[in-house]
C-alpha cells in the first residue's frame, strides 16, 4: 500500500518540520523576551508567537488526519497538492501573527478554506467508497457514467 | 486496505468535523466576550469555552490513534460505533463546561470510559496480532476455539 | 497490511497509554493545588506539571506522524525502537520538568534528537519510495548494491 500513500507521506514529513521550526521559534522568543518556562505571559511580540505555534499544533492532527483520509479515499496527488497549500498558508500565519494580530486573519481564511477543501475531499471519498462497498453503487459512473 | 478501515475514515472526518465545530464556537465567543488574540484570559464564560476546545483538541490526536489501531487490529465496525460514543460524549463535554465548570464533569467521565475502552480494544487487537506473528499463536482459537 | 504495521500500533497505543498517564498528574495536580478548571494558573509546582503535559501533549501528533510514516518507509523494527526511546524521554521530561525547570532540559534535548531522528527515517524513507515510484531508480541498490 506504499505507493498509495508516498505523496501524503511526504507532506505529512513536510508538516512535521513545519511544527518543528515553529517551535525553535518560540524557544527563540523565550530567549530573546525572557519568559522562561512554564510561563506563557510576556510582553505581546512575545504571546503572539507563542499563540501563533499552539494555534498551529492545536490543528495539527486535523489537518493530518484529513490528509491520510482524503489522500486514501479520494485522489493522493491532488490531496497532497492541497496540503502543500496549508503548510503555505500556515507559514504566512505564523509570520502574519508573529508581526501583528491583525496581521493572522487574512492566512488564517486561507488556510481555514484549505482545510474545509481537504473534510470535504475526505466526506466525498468516504461516501463513494462506502455507497461502493456496502450498497455495491459505482456513483461516480451512476452519476456521469456512460 | 480501504475496505478495511471506510468506517473508522468516517468516523475521523465526523472528528474533524466536530473539532472544527468547537473552534467556531471558541471565535464567536471571543467576539462575544471581546477577548482579542493572542489573550486567553477573560470573564469565566469566555474561559470555559476555551479550555472546553483546547481540551477537546488535546485528546484528538489519542482518539484517532487508538480509533485507527483499534480498526486496524481488532475490528472496524465495533470501533466506529464505540468512535461515535466518543464523539457524542465530547460533544456534551463541551456544551457542558461552556454551561458551568461542573457541567463538564459527568460527560468527562462519560468519554474517559470510553477512551479507555479504545485503548483496551487497541491493545488486545495488537497483542492477538502480534503471538500470531511472532509466536504462530492464534490466541481466539487457543482460548475458545473447538 | 496489519503485519508491516503491528510493531509501531504497539509503540502507538504505550504512547496513549503515556499520555493518558501524565493527563491523570494534571488531574491529581489540580485537587492537590487546588487550581479548579477552567483556571490554568496556580502555584509553580502547579504550573510546571500543567506545562509538562501541555507540551507532551502538543508534541504528539508529530511524534505519531512521523513513527507511521517511518514504520511504512523505511522498517517498522527500527522505527518501533526509537519510537520506545522517545516515550523513555518524554516520561523523563515531564518528572524532570515536575520537579523543577531545569530539570527538563536534559531530556527534551535528547527527545528532541530521538524526533529529529525520526523524521530523518521518515524522510530517508519516503525519498527512496518515491524515486523508485517515480523515477524506477533502486536507490540503496544504485549506491550500494553489486
Ligand atoms: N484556540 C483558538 C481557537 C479558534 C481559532 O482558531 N481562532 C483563530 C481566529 S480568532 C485564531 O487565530 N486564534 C488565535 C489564537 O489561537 O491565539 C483561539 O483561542 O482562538
Ligand atoms: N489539560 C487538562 C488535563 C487533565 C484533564 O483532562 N482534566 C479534566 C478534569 S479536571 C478537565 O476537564 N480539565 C479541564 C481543562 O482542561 O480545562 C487540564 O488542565 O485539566
Ligand atoms: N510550547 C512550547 C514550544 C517550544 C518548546 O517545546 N520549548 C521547550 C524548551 S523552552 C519547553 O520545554 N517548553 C516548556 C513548556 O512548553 O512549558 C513552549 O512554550 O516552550
Amino acid at each position: 500500500m506504499q505507493e498509495q500513500v508516498v505523496c501524503v507521506a511526504a507532506v505529512t514529513v513536510l508538516g512535521a518540520l513545519e511544527q518543528a521550526y515553529f517551535s525553535l521559534q518560540v524557544i527563540y522568543a523565550r530567549r530573546k523576551y525572557s519568559v522562561s518556562p512554564p510561563d506563557t505571559a510576556g510582553p505581546p511580540e512575545f504571546e503572539r508567537i507563542f499563540r501563533a505555534q499552539a494555534n498551529c499544533a492545536e490543528y495539527f492532527p486535523i489537518f493530518i488526519s484529513t490528509l491520510w483520509v482524503s489522500g486514501l479515499f479520494f485522489n493522493q496527488v491532488v490531496t497532497a497538492l492541497v496540503g502543500l497549500l496549508y503548510l503555505y498558508g500556515r507559514y504566512r500565519y505564523f509570520w502574519g501573527y508573529a508581526y501583528s494580530s491583525l496581521g493572522r486573519l487574512q492566512p488564517l481564511y486561507f488556510t481555514a478554506k484549505v482545510q474545509w477543501l481537504l473534510i470535504g475531499l475526505s466526506a466525498t471519498g468516504v461516501l463513494l467508497s462506502m455507497s461502493q462497498q456496502y450498497l455495491g453503487l459505482d456513483l461516480p459512473d451512476c452519476l456521469f457514467g456512460i
